[in-house]
């Protein structure tokens, strides 16, 4: 039985403060833990007035050097050992991400898009064109998703179907009910999921945001093994046994073999479109 | 704004006294409430010793004259002018299923056939080919599901895909998590889900099984509207508001609009199956 050290990071950013955000952040992982999960726009804060302002922090994640989040990133991974999931703004061309990062200590990196945009992030990111690809690391299969992404089932489900044992959440959750939500998305996949999420609130727009916290780390079969309260910072920390490809919920129900896939409507009817 | 008033029955069944099952579940029905849900095989009890047991109770819900269970629910809806769902053994030819049948005040049924068999079912029961049907009642449409096809998000998405604006559930539940999940498939789907749960223990076979209650009403937005305790008997009571097609979860996200189909996954990748 593999079993791996799994950390979900808890933040409270300063809007703009991308070199303190990431002190900060990496400062609270843990020693010779091997996957640390960061919150989703970690670096710079969630609450962009703009496109442009947004374009100012973004970083080209698809180039050999990946901007100053990508680095640190990477360096910590190099000097820790400790695979990295973090999410932060990316612009590749002239197209800017809701993104999320792996990056493994040999420096090399997985990439997701957002693919699911909460409210006004319609206005300033594009939706992720990249699917939700799942990547080798730690010895196994780590999918990402990023924050609303949860409400979504074929967002989890496509992670798992793809081979995810573990999903990455990195998130800035502002309505309650996620945290409960990645109970059931881990027991019907069978698949372990970290939510890193942040605290604290955020009013540059006039429209105030308050970050509901409760960053946690759910087993495949939905119990809660680390949490955060809603107003503290700092890293939930669990050991997570790594199973491969067992999709046995009960001896006799594999959640794989069991499904029915003729007997799926896979859409909305055209006349509920 | 539709408004109805909606039960979800809680029984404590004893094997085999149909009579007085179904004289109990149908005296829990509150006067002049629209719909009714009874448990899963409400008016048997669930755990059959063998296949030719089951056969013994089934009724063939597809002829005119549906066998005892569908006679009295018939007349108990036309009394009453309650549609009624509830779950019962169904013998279809030489095929037995776990079904739940819709009963409208004018007799006319609906059919569903449980697709997920849970665990020692599958040693009674062929899984359900009839897909995941809607009715219309209630001036509203309905869709139906049993018990543990709540942890495959197929199940109420294919409902929900297909029209229903509330799911009716009839169960007899073992695990503790299906009733914190189908809050999730309620926000997810945006349609209300009825839970309805038996309690107390079986033990017919040497295997002891112990029924986890706590039946209830979610509204389409994730609120537990009414509820029992796992141990009571009897009826939890809400008004539901009606919404036709309407899958804003936010002003700006349209659950049905917001779905990404070409980025998802829609089976197990094939090294994974």
């Amino acid at each position: 039985m593999k079993k791996l050290q799994i950390a979900a990071i808890q933040t409270h950013p300063e809007f703009g403060a991308v070199d303190r955000n990431i002190d900060t952040a990496l400062g609270f992982v843990p020693q010779g833990c091997d996957l640390a999960v960061l919150p989703e726009l970690f670096s710079t804060g969630y609450q962009f007035t703009s496109r442009a302002e947004a374009l100012g922090f973004a970083e080209n994640l698809t180039a050999d050097q990946p901007g100053p989040t990508g680095a640190r990133l990477a360096q910590f991974a190099g000097d820790t050992g400790t695979t990295v999931v973090a999410g932060l703004a990316e612009v590749c061309g002239d197209t800017l991400y809701n993104s999320a990062v792996l990056v493994r200590p040999d420096g090399s990196r997985g990439l997701y898009r957002k693919v699911h945009l909460y409210y006004d992030e319609k206005s300033l990111f594009a939706p992720g064109d990249l699917g939700f690809p799942v990547f080798a690391a730690c010895g196994t299969t780590i999918g990402l998703m990023i924050c609303f992404d949860w409400i979504f089932p074929e967002a989890a489900r496509s992670l798992a179907f793809g081979g995810a044992e573990i999903i990455c959440h990195p998130s800035n959750l502002l309505l309650p009910w996620c945290q409960a939500a990645m109970v059931t998305r881990s027991q019907e996949n069978m698949v372990a999921i970290v939510t890193s999420n942040r605290i604290g609130t955020e009013n540059r727009t006039g429209t105030p945001l308050a970050f509901s916290g409760r960053s946690q780390i759910v087993s495949r079969m939905g119990d809660r093994l680390a949490a955060k309260a809603k107003d503290d910072t700092g890293a939930a920390v669990a050991t997570l046994e790594i199973f491969e490809k067992d999709k046995l919920f009960t001896p006799r129900n594999d959640l794989w073999g069991d499904r029915r896939p003729d007997m799926y409507r896979r859409d909305p009817a055209p006349d509920q479109a």
